[in-house]
Order: structure tokens, then sequence, then C-alpha cells
């Protein structure tokens, strides 16, 4: 299956045209659209939501990825198959973490385009690779190092808020893992303590939690965290240990 | 096919994950997704949508139903089948109304879950067995009595808007056929009267009608009645007769 | 394949409706869903839009076009194949720029409908009626000379804002073509200059370019023109020449 990861939006025509695209170049492949609504042009953001969100997925699955603020200009299109899966998408930092993280990557560079758009190459570019590799098609691109993966100089889980979905939960960059459920949270001021799940605290009472991707999440039974908590994307926030602060990760 | 019902919202990644273990589990069914952005936990108005937008579905259909406050607790999951189509989903009054009014049902219950996320039932538990149920295989579950399924004590028809479409149209859960169209409604302290559709009303002019799944609507010509009348989800409003207001029913 | 092009939302029932009586009528056909979120009423944006971005398409694509603010009033539903695609909706302007750019045009109009809903005519007539055409099957519909197609008094490029997408950039109703790149736009009292692409300006810089479907369009690099630049859909604009300020076409 192809598996859409962008910040196209789902108003618009965008995830329409490029699904169009992939219907023609590999018809008959199911079409998922995981994300349309990353934070825009956030690739950080992007990159800790991507090996969380992905990893559920079969072996042999393609995901274009589109978070690309450097549409059109010097950035190339990579594809990166990471344990059995396969990204294909611009090399601006989105696959930073996912590279960090797997037992096995490798790495091809695509050629620059030629006759298509400058600010649509999710569509133009991108798409079309995708389907190739759906179907198990040649693609025309270049065996490259991992280390020519874009890998800007964050930490390995970003203390931020990287999504907010509709119930208002603020899903971190910070796999829950390296938190013991013992440690608080300092976000905005306030403290939050760990819980097992919406319905171990009293309603309107704000927690951290592990989603159901592993990653660490702000939420409040039956009410917002965005609100309560007066938190956004991009969003910051620290372990607190015995009344003392433990300083967040420098995030370059 | 399988349709979903939810409160997930387009945003974000639920429906997508949803699919994507539909995909895996029912290869080859086609899924719709009818209502991705009920109001959030709101079990009531949910209960009201559910019978009068899947009638118009052929029978043997699969509604994944999830408006779940409750995940992670202590109720029970349950199969439902209504006059010929099925639904599964939490039994937290989801069902309510809909049980009421077919003339046939049956149901089940699932076991409890093992294993699985503790807040994101939907994909873990819902989607595996709507998938079951889709392709015809058995399904691990109790027969149980009709009278399992969670019933609030909320009247047949429920004087409150249950959801605002895009145009600003406020659907509510009471049936329009148990309103005469000679009958006004007191909305807001405002007197809105039937017509048969929009363009039988001047532009801007607030009306009530009955909408294309039976249920009684208030709507604006080439306005939005949300902004009009002043409403969300969860206004209540009453008949008005001979300038005699009628109680609204009780809603416990 | 059919496209769905509409002022529905994406919120709501009404595209898994559409997408649902597809399903029954022509099963197999994959269906995509262009725009779900044209602006509502707004027939000359959406006229606007049609043949840019249904160009891309496939010959033999059906489009199913609803901007209908004259539903279940006197306006016929009609049927254009324009250069091998086809398009079913309602009569009121939609088509218009459409025929007047299509090499060949044909036009069918479709009987009154009987006994359905009057308000939802996107799911209970348009819906049958592109399924049957894109199963090739018989329509019943009168074939009327293209003359019959409403054709409200606009120009052939319109100076508005027809659509603002999720990064904030403006769609406008100008074919790119029609302007020189070395002309200035007044946009709000601001003078816009054109660019490639977003990356041949600086982060935050205002400019106008060609977009991906031959378009003139408003965007900042890395921010948000609707919020830069103070438009939403319906705002005008003008070319700009040796600071003398070109009249704005008529719009009518």
């Amino acid at each position: 299956m192809i598996v859409l990861f962008s910040d196209f939006g789902l108003e618009g025509p965008y995830v329409g045209q490029v699904q169009s695209r992939l219907l023609q170049c590999a018809p008959g492949v199911p079409v998922i659209n995981l994300f349309a609504d990353l934070a825009p042009y956030d690739v950080q953001a992007a990159a800790c939501l991507l090996p969380a969100y992905s990893t559920g997925f079969p072996r042999g699955s393609v995901f274009l990825c589109v978070v690309d603020p450097g549409v059109g200009g010097v950035r190339h299109g990579v594809v990166v198959k990471a344990d059995g899966r396969w990204y294909v998408g611009p090399n601006e930092g989105l696959f930073a973490l996912l590279a960090r993280r797997a037992a096995r990557v490798e790495c091809w560079q695509l050629p620059d385009p030629v006759g298509v758009s400058s600010s649509f190459h999710g569509r133009d570019v991108f798409a079309p690779v995708a389907a190739l590799l759906a179907t198990g098609a040649t693609v025309d691109a270049e065996v490259v190092s991992v280390t020519c993966l874009a890998q800007p100089r964050w930490p390995d889980d970003v203390f931020r808020v990287v999504y907010i979905d509709r119930y208002g939960n603020a899903i971190t960059g910070v796999r829950a893992s390296k938190v013991g459920v013992t440690q608080s949270l300092r976000v905005n001021g306030r403290v939050l303590r760990a819980a097992g799940t919406f319905s171990d605290v009293a309603p309107g009472e704000a927690f951290w939690y592990e989603n159901s991707n592993g990653l660490l999440e702000f939420a409040v039974n039956r009410g917002r965290a965005e609100d309560v908590l007066g938190v956004k994307v991009g969003s910051d926030f620290a372990i607190q240990a015995d009344d003392r602060l433990v300083p967040i990760p420098p995030v370059s």
C-alpha cells in the first residue's frame, strides 16, 4: 500500500491530485491518507512523527512524505528503505530520526526533475516514484550513502509538542519509553503526572501517557489539553524530578 | 462495505490508521468514511444520527461506530445486528435509539481486549471485528440480550442540535415526521416555520425542513443557520403551537 | 475514474453518502475527492477552478460538480462533455468558463427529478448519472445546444481570489499566462512582483507566481499570503503597469 504523510491539508485539491497521479501510475494499489495536516513547513515535527506512525504498517509499504519548505530549490529528492519499508520525499531532515532508529537503512538520490512544476513535487516527482516502488518497477535513482540524508542537529527525542489532534490532545516528539512513569513533566508552568489512560483520571484532569503509537502525549479526560495547558505545536516542556528541572535537551 | 462513523476527526492519523487495519484484515472491502467529525465524546448526538444516516446503506453493511469517552475503562464492546445491518462499537449508549427503532435486533458482547492500547480501541479492537463481519468470518463474541445495550433515559426524539454542517445548517435529533409541517419551532427566542427546501424562502431567511435523511434541520437560504440563530451542538429548542410553548421532553 | 468537485465540506456525511451511492451504482470505479471545500454557494469561484484543475485528468474521467445554491428550485441538471471529459451538475454557471475554453463541447439536459430529496441532488440525482457515465451506460438525458449552458456575464479571467489553501496561498481566477511575468499586481494596496517559486524569494516575502495548475496565485515564502495580504475568497486585485492601475475587468 501507499501511505500519504504530508502537510498538504485535507482541504483543497492537493491530496486528490496526488491520489489521481497514484491511481494512474499504480492502478489497484490502495492509498491510505495517514497524515495530511502535519504542521506546515515544520520538518522537525514531521520527522518525530514518521518513525512512530510508520512502524505499524506492513513491510513493503511505501510512504510518500512531503513537508517541503525548500520545494523548487536546491534540495534533492530521496528514497529511503528502512527496516523493509520504503519512504520517498525531499531531503530536508524528514528522514533524520527514522534513519537513526532503524536497524537497516538504504538510501537513493533522485535525479533533478525536468519539465515539472516548481511548486508541487509531491504530485509531479514523488508520487510517480512512490507508484513505481509500490508496483515493484525500477526507479531512476542513484545509490548513495546514508550519510547523504540531511541530519539536522536534533536530539533523539524532541521535547516539543509536534501535533495536536481533534480532541485537543498534544502529541510530543518524545518516545514515552524514554521517560519513567514515575516522572512528572513541567508544561507551561504546570506539573503533569503519568496515567495509563483517560478513564484513570477524573474528568477535566490533565495527565501524560504513552499514546497508542508509543509517543508521550498530554491529555485531559473529556477535555482539551491544548486549551487546559495552553500549548500549541512547537511548545516545549521538560522532565521535573525532585522539584529539580531537568534542562531541555538542545534543539538545533 | 464498511462504514466509519466516529468522532476521530478527519485531521490526524486516526482514520488512516483504522483504514490501514481494515485493509489488512479485509482486503478489497470498500470503506466509506460517513462521519469522522461527530461532536467529540457526545454519545447522545451520535446516537440520534446513527439510525437516520445508516438506513440508506445496503443490508450487510458494517458500521464501525466510535464515540468512546469511556475507552480503556469498564464499558464493553458490542456487536449489534439491526434490520440486516451490522454495527460494532463501545456500549455507552451509541446504539440506544437504533435499537429502539429497528424491527429486528440481535446483540453480542465482545470479550475484554488483551494486549492492545488502552486509548485506541477503534483501531485495535473494533476495526478487526468489523473486518471479520464484512468478510463473513466468525467473531469471538457472546450472544447477549438486547437489554444489555446501554439505554440512557433519553426520549425517542431529542430536541437538541446534534450536528452543524459546513453550510451552517443545524441538524437536530428529531425525526421531522414527528412534527407537523404546520408547526413552528422556538429556537433561541426566534420562531421558525417549515419550508420544503432552501429555494422556497427568500435569501437570508431561516426555516426548518425535513433534511435528506429525515431529520428536522434548521437552515437559512444562502446563509448560515448556525450564525443567524446562534445555535451550536447541544442547543435545545421546542415546538410552539398557538403561541403556547410545548415543553421540551426531558433529556436525561 | 469519478472526480468529486463540490462545496459539501469534508466534514459531515455528504461526501461519504455520495461515495456510497457511487459505490453501489458503479462498483470498482475509483473515486477521487478533488475539491470538497469550494467556497459555499460561490458558483463563479468554482467555475474558475474547474477548467484549471480538470485538465490534468485523463480523457473519460467523470467530474461530479456540485455548487448548487438553487437546489430544489427551477434550475436543470446538465451533462457536459468537453475535450473528452464528462461533467455533471446543476446548470447555474459552473460550466461557463470550461465551455468557453474547450475545443469541443457537447451538452445534455437531465429530466426533472421525481421522488428524490429536494436538498441533496448531489447524492440523489447527479451521483447516479455520474456512475452511469463512468460505466458507459445510457443516461436518460436530452441533447441540447451548448447555448443552453448558463453563461453569466463573467470575463474570461476573473480578477478575484477564488480559493485559499491550507498554506494561506490565494489562488485567483486568472490564468497566469494572461499576465506577463514582468507585470506587477496591486492587491489590497500592496504591489506584488512575480517569482518562479517559493524559494526564489526571501522568507516572509510576498509574490505572485504561476501555480502548478496554471493559475495566478499569491504566496509568501514560509508564510501565509492570506494573512500578509489580508485577502479572502472574493477579494479583487488588478494589474499595475508603470504606476498606472489597469482597471479590473467588469465582473457581473
